[in-house]
């Protein structure tokens, strides 16, 4: 099977998980001259929104790149993209959770929706784990010949650390949410520097192996 | 007319319809610092949520690697794949209404829901023996030459034995929620199997025809 | 501008339109054990997401097919057929309000809300008659050579048949909604049947413009 | 990395986000036999609509063709990109916020929906600066060699007009409701004249460097 057609399959999942976020601003109520007020206080969905837009964007770009890697897909590998892309789809209701539970205000509630989260993008982590070892063990499905070895020596501890990370997102909250939202965003932020590497040592692979 | 774009907008549909299954999934009324004991509540939208992503993700596959077997399309075959897609967009509901009903546990309302859910189902499958029973009799849309009836003899069976065991799942209901759901699920997990078959055969038939 | 991307860009808001009609569908509030009697009080809403899923299809089916014929785009059509993917999106809203309308049976509120709906069809009838009458004065813009003078012949007066029809169940429906629900759903089956007869004239005139 | 996908993706997020906005419609609370004066209190959220559909609609056409100039992307690229989606994906609410504001009829509450949505508007026409500034001076992404100069020297400015326009607009709002969105309609409207001219002179600038 080609590989253009999954691709775009997921980019459109993507394009509208990304848009959908989006539907969670919602008009709040508001006593009438107060609405500026009210607006205020949904800063946490606004906060929720550019976290996970950005998150989303950043697996969107990972991805892109890593399927551009491949020549061919079969069945196993549409599967486990499927399983990937369902995990995505997960963050939508956390974010929401989040966005709710700060501006409620109580740190129980909070602890809750930020775990929900934790566990959402350990999942995530755990596909592309599951994605990088299939592929490492499939290498024709791939364009790369030469380089494969050390073009995987250096991604596949990335999404193995991501899950370490969320690990001690979900600990930590436990004592801190603060703490807690601390490592989450901190792991956002490793996705993406992990990301501008990926692209890096990609391109190098796909140049030494054209 | 050319089978790309009539397929890149049924992949657009169909990846639009498993993403916007996640908008079941509202924050519930809780008291401050119960959030997780209203989350442990929503277990069946969770349910159905997956459920119908791994049917709706089937069902894409499906119609994916069916339509990559076609050379051209006609204004019949344009109108059996929207009332195909049509189907498949009717899911989107039952899928809340099990999810509500479970939360809410009337058994009454649970058969209602399963049943509606499996009329859908039935009707998706009735859509895929009209499209396979269509394109056998047009030999000359399909890019198999020499393995057509070879093809068609091993998977024209697959949407009968479908529509056969959400029949089976609509009259057990009456009897046994719990059975009823079993044959469901055993009819999207048969959807599962047969794809695998159908994809193993097609590859098989690619090949000879090549 | 090449026609490709302008198409996918369209065929992506038909599909996104076409799916998210089914949010129309909600939940209702019902009391527990009769599920079943709110659902069968939600007929209407199956009804119109049926009339309007198979009249956005056919539009959908039209577009696609008459930006076939077009080799090149410019700046005047990106701007029709963003002005007429408006036209489209606006049939969702009155979508909801036939179902709503009809749900709670007041003869006054489901003329307007039947006449909202003849009004959007009739825009969206008129956005086609600009398409038409703008590529006919543009032949340069289209694959058809020879053909052309004979293609729009056949073709040209759909348009403003559909308007006349979308005009006279308006005015009907303010005698009796049945006779204007008629010509309504006719004005839908006029398309089909017009998309037929485009679709043969097309492939006629493609095949003889090579 | 090649430019289709990125355009497709981004094709994606637009298509999605100027049909979602017809959600913002909703049915009305309404007494039985009042729909229409319900329907006509509701103009705020169809001029509302009508602004955002064609200001996505003309910002759609302007990286539509801006990234037809473009051969390849890189990883600076794809981030300038996702930051402009997301400035774009963000027009949704405030669009919902206007229309509610000016359903309510309270002059504060206006004044804060306005501002909201020329800050946003703002913060689109900097991602555009961004964009241009990035590509300018990387002109080995780009298919015009020649005329790269005059080009840049021809819109380079827009951007910039943009902020200014929108700039005045917030000043304006806090004295007069009308001359704000006056001025903010005047910005959407020099989008429009801007792409034009855009258009045009990029037609020109391919066919000299080609």
């Amino acid at each position: 099977m080609k590989v253009d057609r999954m691709q775009a399959f997921s980019d459109g999942v993507y394009a509208i998980l990304i848009t959908i976020l989006v539907l969670d601003f919602n008009v709040p109520e508001y006593h009438v001259g107060n609405l500026l007020a009210a607006l205020i206080k949904q800063w946490p969905t606004m906060f929720a929104y550019v976290v996970s837009f950005l998150y989303i964007g950043t697996v969107w770009l990972f991805h892109h790149d890593f399927f551009q890697t491949l020549k061919f897909t079969n069945t196993s590998l549409n599967v486990i993209n499927l399983v990937m892309l369902f995990s995505v789809t997960l963050i939508d209701y956390p974010t929401a959770l989040v966005s709710n539970s700060l501006i409620r205000g109580n740190v129980a509630d909070m602890r809750v929706a930020f775990i929900y989260y934790d566990l959402v993008a350990l999942f995530i982590s755990l596909t592309f784990a599951w994605l990088y070892s299939y592929v490492r063990h499939h290498p024709e499905l791939t364009q790369m010949k030469k380089d494969q070895q050390h073009f995987y020596q250096a991604i596949k501890f990335d999404p193995i650390r991501s899950v370490l990370i969320y690990g001690l997102a979900i600990v930590a909250t436990f004592f801190s949410i603060w703490l807690g939202t601390f490592l989450l965003l901190a792991g956002i932020v490793y996705h993406f520097l992990a990301y501008l590497r990926l692209s890096k040592s990609m391109r190098h692979a796909l140049k030494v192996s054209k």
